[in-house]
C-alpha cells in the first residue's frame, strides 16, 4: 500500500492538466505543394503505447522540409500535413509503457529513431533502426496506422519524418525522443535534431576524420558548415569549401574552411581546382548540396586510392549515380550518411553535453530567429539562401 | 681491383648466351578484334633501365584477357599486340638497376605493380602505384614510350597490362614482376598473377570476411571461386553462389558454396531470394561476372546497414552505375577492387607460401592443359564456360 501510495504521488507531480485529454492547439498546415502554410487551430491526441506527446518550444525549418513543402516527389506528397523535424520542447504526457521520459521532461525529437530492439539498432555499424528510421513516405503512426491529428473538422491530418514539429504540441514514438539535461539551452539543442548532427557525425562517426586530414565539403548550408565544424574539431589540416552562394563561403571562412571556391567564378570543373590545392585530392569530401552534378564533383575531388565521399544531399531526382563502374577501379570511395550515422537515443545526450561543452560550437547556426506565426518568412529565408538556421519560437 | 673482379664472376655466374641481345621467339599475336591468335616469331628487345626480361614457362587465360581480345572496348584497341597476363617464368636476363632480381630466379609478373616509391605504395590503404597500376589502355613500356617487342619486319608490337605473357619471352618493368621462392610449382603460381590472388584477396584484404560471415558470389569462374576460397577459409558460414552456368555451380558446390542460384532457373529477382535464405541479405557481395543488372542484384542481396558489394568484374558498357543516390542512404556499400587489393610485390611471396602451405587450394582452379599452340582453344573453352584456367606450356 505504502509503494502504490508513493507511485500516485509521483504521478501526479508530473501529471499536466492536459494529460489524458485531447488537445486544441495551432499548427502550421500544409494544404499543397508550395503553398503557405496555414497556421491553424488542430486537434492532437492522447500519446498511445510507447508514444510521448510533446510541447514544442523552438523549432527550426531544414532543407528537407523544403524539399517535402515543395513536393518535388510526388510521390510522397499527402495533405494536409504537418511538416518539421528540428525542433525542441518538453513532455507534455506519455503513453503506455514509456519509461526513460515523463511529463516535463526536456526532449529533442529525431527523424531517424532507435527502438533499442532490431537487428540495427543492436549492431555498432548501424543507425537504421528497422522500425523508426527515416521514411519520406510515412505519414501515419506505427501503432496502428492512423494519425495524431486532426483538423477542427475532425479529418486526419498527416505526420512527417517520424515528428511533424511545426505544431505547439506534437505525438512522436518514443524511439524518436531523445531526453537532454534539464539545463542544456533548449533553443540550441534544436540544432541537434537534424542538420547539426547530421554534418558532425558525417565527420566523426562516418568519415571519421582525422587530425591533418584534408576535407572538400560542397553547399555550405547548416549540414555543410555543421561538417566544416566537425572536421574544424578533429583537426583537419584543410578545409575547402564549395558554395555558389558567396555569403555562405564567407560564413564558412568564419567557421573554419580555409580556401573557398565559387564554382560560378572558376573557369575549370571544382574537381580539377580541389586536386590542384591538395596534392592529388581531399581524403574526405562531403556533397551537402542534393544535386548530382555536385555529387559528381565530389566524387572526383577525393583522392585516387582511399577517398571517400560522403553522402548527405537528399536527391529528388530519378537519375541514377553519375559514376561509371570502372571509376570505382581507382579507388575513390562513396557512402551515405543518415543523421550522421548518429545513434539517436544512444548518443546525442554525450554529444549535447559535448556541445554544452564547447567541444562544438553551435551558436553560428542560428543566424534568424522569428514567432512561429511568421514560418512562411522562414522558409523563405532558407530558400533565398539567407539563412542557416531560423529559429521559430512558439 | 678484386671487387670488380667478384663482380663479374657473380655476373657472369648469372649471365646467359642470351643476355644482351635480341631474342628470336614464337608469340601469340593478336592482329584484330577477335581474330584467331596467330604465333610468329617475333623478336624480343633487351631489357632496359629497371625492366626485366622472363623466360615465359607457362600462361593461362583470365576473363580480362577475353574482353580485350574481343575488342569490346574499341579506345583500348591497337594491333598487333601481345595479350596475357597471367604467367610464370623464369628470369632471362635483368636490366640496369634491377637489384630485387637475377637471371635464374622463378618469378610471376604482376599488371598491377608496385613502385614501392609513390604515395600509393608508401600507404596502407592503396595497392593502386601511380606508376605502374593497371592501365587498359597502356600499350608501351614507361621507360621510352616505346615497344619491346617487334615483327620480323621490325613493326612495333605493343603491350597489354604491363606484361604481355603469350610470348616465350617477355620485357616487364621490375615493379610489376614478383620473385618467388625456387620450390615454389611454378605451374600453380601462375594462378596467382591475377585470378586467384584477385578473388582471394577480395575476400581477404577488401571484404575481410570474418568466420561467421555471410557471403554472395555472383560468376564462378576463377575469380568468382577464388572468392569461395578466399571466404571458406576465412570461416564464412554461409557462400551463395550465383551463377547462369549450372557446371560452374556444381564446382561451386564442390569447392565450399554452401548454397546455388541460377538465375535462369528463379521465378523472382536473385536478390530477394538472397534475403529471403539469409535473414536480410548477406554481409558481403561480390560481382565477378562484369555485367550492370548483375552488380544491381549483387548490391540488393546485400543487408541494409552494413552490406558491403565488391566490384571485381570488368565493364566494358558506357552505362553508369544503376543505383539511385538514395539507395545509398539504405546503409548498403560498394567498392571496387584491383588485384584484390594485394601489394604485388611486398605480399604475394608471402601469399604463395600460403598456398605451398595448403592454407589456399589451387588444384581446382586448373581445369585444363594444353601446349602454348593451342592457344585459340583455351580461349574457346572460356569463352564456352568449360574452363576455369587452362594451362599453357610453353
Ligand atoms: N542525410 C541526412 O540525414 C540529411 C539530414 C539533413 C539534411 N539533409 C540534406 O542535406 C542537404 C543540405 O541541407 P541544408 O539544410 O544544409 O540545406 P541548405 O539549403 O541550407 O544548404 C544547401 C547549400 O548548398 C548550396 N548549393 C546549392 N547548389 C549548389 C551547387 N550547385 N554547388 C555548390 N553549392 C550549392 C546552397 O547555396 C546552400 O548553401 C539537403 O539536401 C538536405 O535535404 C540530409
Ligand atoms: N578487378 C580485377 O582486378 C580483376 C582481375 C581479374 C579479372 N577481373 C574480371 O573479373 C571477371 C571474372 O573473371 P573470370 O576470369 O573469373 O571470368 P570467367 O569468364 O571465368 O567467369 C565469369 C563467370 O560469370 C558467369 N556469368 C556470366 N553472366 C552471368 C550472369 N548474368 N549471372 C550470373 N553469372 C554470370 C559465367 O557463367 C562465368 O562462370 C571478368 O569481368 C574479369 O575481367 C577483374
Ligand atoms: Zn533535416
Ligand atoms: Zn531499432
Ligand atoms: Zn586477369
Ligand atoms: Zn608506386
Amino acid at each position: 500500500m505504502a509503494i502504490i501510495q508513493m507511485n500516485t504521488t509521483s504521478n501526479s507531480k508530473n501529471m499536466t492538466t492536459t494529460a489524458g485529454k485531447v488537445i486544441t492547439c495551432k499548427a502550421a498546415v500544409a494544404w499543397g505543394p508550395g503553398q503557405p502554410l496555414a497556421i491553424e487551430e488542430i486537434q492532437v491526441d492522447i500519446p498511445q503505447k510507447m508514444e510521448v506527446r510533446i510541447k514544442i518550444l523552438f523549432t527550426s525549418i531544414c532543407h528537407t522540409d523544403l524539399g517535402a513543402w515543395q513536393g518535388k516527389n510526388e510521390a510522397q506528397r499527402v495533405y494536409p500535413r504537418i511538416f518539421g523535424h528540428e525542433a525542441s520542447g518538453v513532455v507534455e504526457s506519455v503513453g503506455e509503457g514509456v519509461e526513460d521520459m515523463k511529463a516535463g521532461d526536456h526532449v529533442v525529437p529525431i527523424f531517424n529513431g532507435e527502438c533499442g530492439d532490431c537487428v540495427f539498432c543492436k549492431s555498432k555499424t548501424s543507425n537504421l533502426c528497422k522500425k523508426f528510421r527515416v521514411d519520406p513516405f510515412k505519414s501515419v503512426m506505427a501503432n496502428d496506422g492512423r494519425t495524431r491529428f486532426w483538423t477542427k473538422q475532425g479529418e486526419p491530418i498527416y505526420h512527417f519524418l517520424n515528428t511533424s514539429t511545426f505544431s505547439e504540441y506534437t505525438v512522436i514514438d518514443s524511439a524518436c525522443v531523445v531526453k537532454v539535461d534539464h539545463d542544456a539551452p533548449l533553443k540550441t539543442m534544436t540544432l541537434l535534431s537534424c542538420g547539426v548532427s547530421t554534418g558532425l557525425g558525417a565527420a566523426w562517426n562516418t568519415a571519421d576524420v582525422q587530425p591533418g586530414s584534408s576535407v572538400a565539403v560542397f553547399g555550405l548550408g547548416a549540414v555543410g558548415l555543421a561538417v566544416v565544424e566537425g572536421a574544424r574539431s578533429r583537426g583537419a589540416s584543410r578545409i575547402i569549401g564549395v558554395d555558389i552562394n558567396s555569403e555562405k563561403l564567407s560564413r564558412g571562412e568564419a567557421m573554419g574552411v580555409t580556401d573557398v571556391i565559387n564554382p560560378l567564378e572558376l573557369n575549370k570543373p571544382v574537381h580539377e581546382e580541389i586536386r590542384g590545392i591538395s596534392e592529388g585530392g581531399v581524403d574526405f569530401s562531403f556533397e551537402c548540396a542534393g544535386n548530382l552534378d555536385v555529387l559528381r564533383e565530389a566524387f572526383l575531388s577525393s583522392h585516387e586510392g582511399w577517398g571517400l565521399t560522403v553522402l548527405l544531399g537528399i536527391h529528388q531526382t530519378p537519375k541514377t549515380l553519375p559514376l561509371h563502374p570502372m571509376e570505382l577501379f581507382d579507388g575513390r570511395r562513396i557512402i551515405g550518411s543518415v543523421f550522421g550515422d548518429f545513434k539517436g537515443k544512444s548518443q546525442l545526450p554525450e554529444f549535447a553535453k559535448q556541445c554544452m561543452h564547447g567541444t562544438v560550437k553551435l551558436n553560428d547556426f542560428i543566424t534568424h530567429e522569428l514567432p512561429f506565426s511568421e514560418i512562411n518568412q522562414a522558409f523563405q529565408l532558407l530558400m533565398d539562401g539567407k539563412s542557416l538556421r531560423c529559429i521559430l519560437h512558439l
